[in-house]
């Protein structure tokens, strides 16, 4: 249970992180932490207590007794308890919990329709993972609105930015392109995995500004994300999308 | 307290209204509860119980021993308990909180600055009262930093849309001018009062489309909302703005 005047509850003031466990272990642990102590700063909080937040995540899987196959651990911090207003308390008491519950499968398939719900690239917001996350919750409605498994987001400049839960890539020819973060954008650690891969397999990854059209001479489009890791993006609003072996690859060498 | 699996506290997934209490009289009850039945059906959560939710707006300066001079009831609905991740349950079960806070004086001047974050006008969040808040909570910071009260917030067009907890508003002429709804806005209730007190006052009111440019020409700017009424802005970014006795004039047909 939380107080009712949390800051995180009130105002979505704060940040959280989703990790993967396998059979109770945390994967990429420090990459998460450095983030949220990362969003710490670009939100104006106090520093991350990154030992007390480790240790609520590695102890997230035992105590909800998922330690066997894929889990979802979730660490969420808030800027604590606060009087009225938006103005914060002039030293915020931030609050960190950790939950864990069972992940979806990596890998699946994705079908999507783009949302008309935009990315606010104008707010450093959209490039951190806060508890502000309604528009994301509105794409998704979308997308199960029409029977599709993920929406992809434009930002208001009508520039790709990413999916509800997850970042965009598409191949075309040599080139593997994903969106610019100032398009809106978060940093994902699966998307800079894949970047990072992309060298060993013959690509070279680009950060772009692009609008929807250029996804049309993909031979395939996927999304990452910390849990499901690479998923192909197999249909979107209406149209089936192409199969590239590639992306397979990908998935392996950003395991 | 509430539950750690609580939508409101994880996603920023629901709404709120802030009334003001005179002397333990919530004012304008039916008009907020209208504007977060519709919020509801925007946002696509369940219809709003407002037999409840009534009650604990009534109930609550009573509560807070708030009974005398100016108080703050906020009322909060979350989306209630759900599973990991963005999509919702299938029924969503709602929460309604109420609290009660001394409230600030009415009609302060105020000084302001023009926030670097922008409102996401590609968003309805954007029109709505929602716990995805955080946007105006950094705008705000940012005027706390430049030693100001509060932050004019700009659209990613770069049409002027409100301030960090206000509407905004200017007169030149006769014309009184507030952006429009579709520029990223609340529909304020005491924007409306103001708006529908302007004919009576000889001024027509006009909902814009229009940069900051706009305000160069302005006699007077001033902030709405139902906590604080009219405020005038009487320094914006290094620059002392203008007076004009209309604005107290509306500020009282307004009240």
């Amino acid at each position: 249970m939380i107080p009712l005047n949390d800051r995180g509850l009130l105002l979505g003031d704060g940040l959280f992180e989703t990790l993967l466990a396998l059979d109770g272990q945390v994967r990429h642990v420090e990459a998460h932490l450095d983030r949220m102590a990362a969003g710490c700063v670009a939100l104006g909080l106090p520093a991350l207590d990154r030992d007390r937040a480790r240790d609520l995540v590695l102890a997230a899987p035992g105590e909800a007794g998922l330690v066997a196959g894929r889990a979802a651990v979730r660490l969420t911090l808030t800027a604590g308890s606060g009087g009225r207003g938006l103005d914060r308390p002039e030293t915020p008491a931030c609050v960190l919990l950790a939950s864990c519950a069972p992940a979806p499968p990596a890998g699946a398939p994705a079908r999507a329709v783009v949302a008309s719900v935009r990315r606010n690239e104008g707010s450093p917001a959209s490039r951190l993972k806060t508890l502000s996350y309604l528009d994301n919750v509105l794409a998704r409605r979308e997308a199960r609105a029409a029977g599709a498994d993920e929406a992809l987001m434009l930002n208001n400049q009508g520039h790709l930015a990413c999916a509800s839960a997850g970042n965009l890539f598409w191949l075309e020819g040599q080139a593997l392109s994903t969106p610019a973060l100032d398009c809106g954008v978060l940093a994902g650690l699966a998307r800079g995995r894949v970047m990072a891969a992309a060298e060993g397999l013959g690509l070279e990854a680009r950060e772009v500004r692009a609008g929807l059209e250029a996804l049309a001479g993909a031979s395939a489009v996927f999304l990452t994300n910390s849990l499901t890791g690479v998923r192909p993006l197999v249909w979107l609003d209406g149209r089936d999308l192409g199969e590239d072996p590639r992306v397979a690859a990908l998935a392996a060498a950003a395991g």
